[in-house]
């Protein structure tokens, strides 16, 4: 009998906004596999720390810096074949995600690599979208409202031409595009409806006016949420 | 000193899948608030009973079932009136959402309502939107794919316009309208990338292809994910 691959969304950031069951799963798992930089600690590990039993055996998936965003093959390739000889020994694996596992997460590389020969059970968790509307006090969607999630790396063609006649938008993964992003939300007439969070419910939390963001300072993890009507509930 | 409205996301259903935080505060709440049908049982409330310590003082808002689904303003008034008196005098007030209480929820109605005299603290709960995911096995979404959450109640030019380009689309509230989102699936070539998926993590789940639901047998918590590339990994 073969272990299961968990794919554990441990939340945005904060560690009481894990679920229950992903608590249940990440203490019982004889082996944790997460993303990690180069050098220096996983973001995700440090979300769970408080809540590890000790003893568990851990694989840290390190990911060459230059590399971050569109993962190096060759790192998952490797991972999936360790994590693989533990879940053929009949030990269960819980690859932690922040967030949700299925949202931008990169549990997806391992997911496509070992999920056609082991079993494969994903726990969904309260994902960045959520976590940065409620940060932020602004409810996200309302009603009929259309919402589109959109990664700022975008052309920005392509960013214009999505929020087109949505009611509210989700710009992610911010960073260093931040100028580019400002630029089409004025184009748009949606400056004065955008709010925008960094490290949402982490001990880091920033909320800021968008127009007081250094177009060099906002970090990987960071948000823009913007609703049409000003806000959802209008 | 008033007390404080927390809205608590709960999840999508599955008791296991609340976080820690909801459910600290659940505990600790004076006052629980839910919405629940004109007659019968509230489904929120039924997600939180296996965590209720007993003794808590209960308001369930009930809402007459014509306007389940844009709430008689008169209902939310009464309910805003009867919990800013609990709130007045110092008890804090938990109201339970399905799902989060921002991603269309219809906490909305209560903040409208509130949020400008009391503490509000919102607490981002497991949408059904990533439920839905892990329930049907299927990466959301990946690298610098463009989501779209769409309700299915609009009219039909507007679903077809909102697929236009996107790579991944979540149809939402699907209920009645089956027949015509899987017209606009159709028309835009996308009925074999369509998964379909009924009350997520609950009891009761369902996870049919989506040519084998009757036009008239899909409840109001079904949604119907697609991706334009099959799989999101891809």
């Amino acid at each position: 009998m073969s272990g299961t691959l968990y794919g554990l969304g441990v939340g945005p950031g904060d560690p009481e906004l894990m679920t229950l069951k992903a608590l249940r799963l990440l203490r019982a798992a004889p082996v944790l596999a997460y993303p990690a930089p180069e050098h220096g600690d996983s973001l995700v590990r440090r979300i769970v720390a408080p809540h590890l039993p000790g003893g568990q055996h851990e694989v840290a998936i390190r990911m060459p810096l230059v590399a971050e965003r569109f993962p190096a093959q060759a790192v998952y390739d490797r991972a999936a074949h360790e994590l693989s000889v533990h879940l053929r020994a009949g030990r269960d694996v819980a690859a932690l995600c922040e967030g949700d596992p299925f949202f931008y997460g990169s549990f997806m590389y391992l997911f496509a690599r070992l999920s056609a020969q082991f079993p494969v059970e994903v726990i969904p968790g309260v994902s960045s979208l959520t976590a940065c509307a409620a940060a932020l006090g602004a409810p996200l969607v309302a009603r009929n409202d259309v919402l589109a999630v959109i990664p700022a790396p975008l052309p920005e063609a392509a960013l214009r031409a999505r929020l087109d006649g949505v009611d509210a938008a989700a710009i992610v993964k911010v960073g260093q595009h931040l100028a580019k992003v400002r630029r089409v939300l004025a184009a748009c007439g949606l400056m004065a409806e955008a709010r925008y969070v960094e490290h949402a419910t982490m001990a880091d939390q920033r909320i800021v006016p968008l127009a007081a963001v250094a177009d060099d300072a906002a970090p990987y993890f960071s948000m823009i949420l913007v609703h049409r009507r000003g806000a959802a509930w209008r």
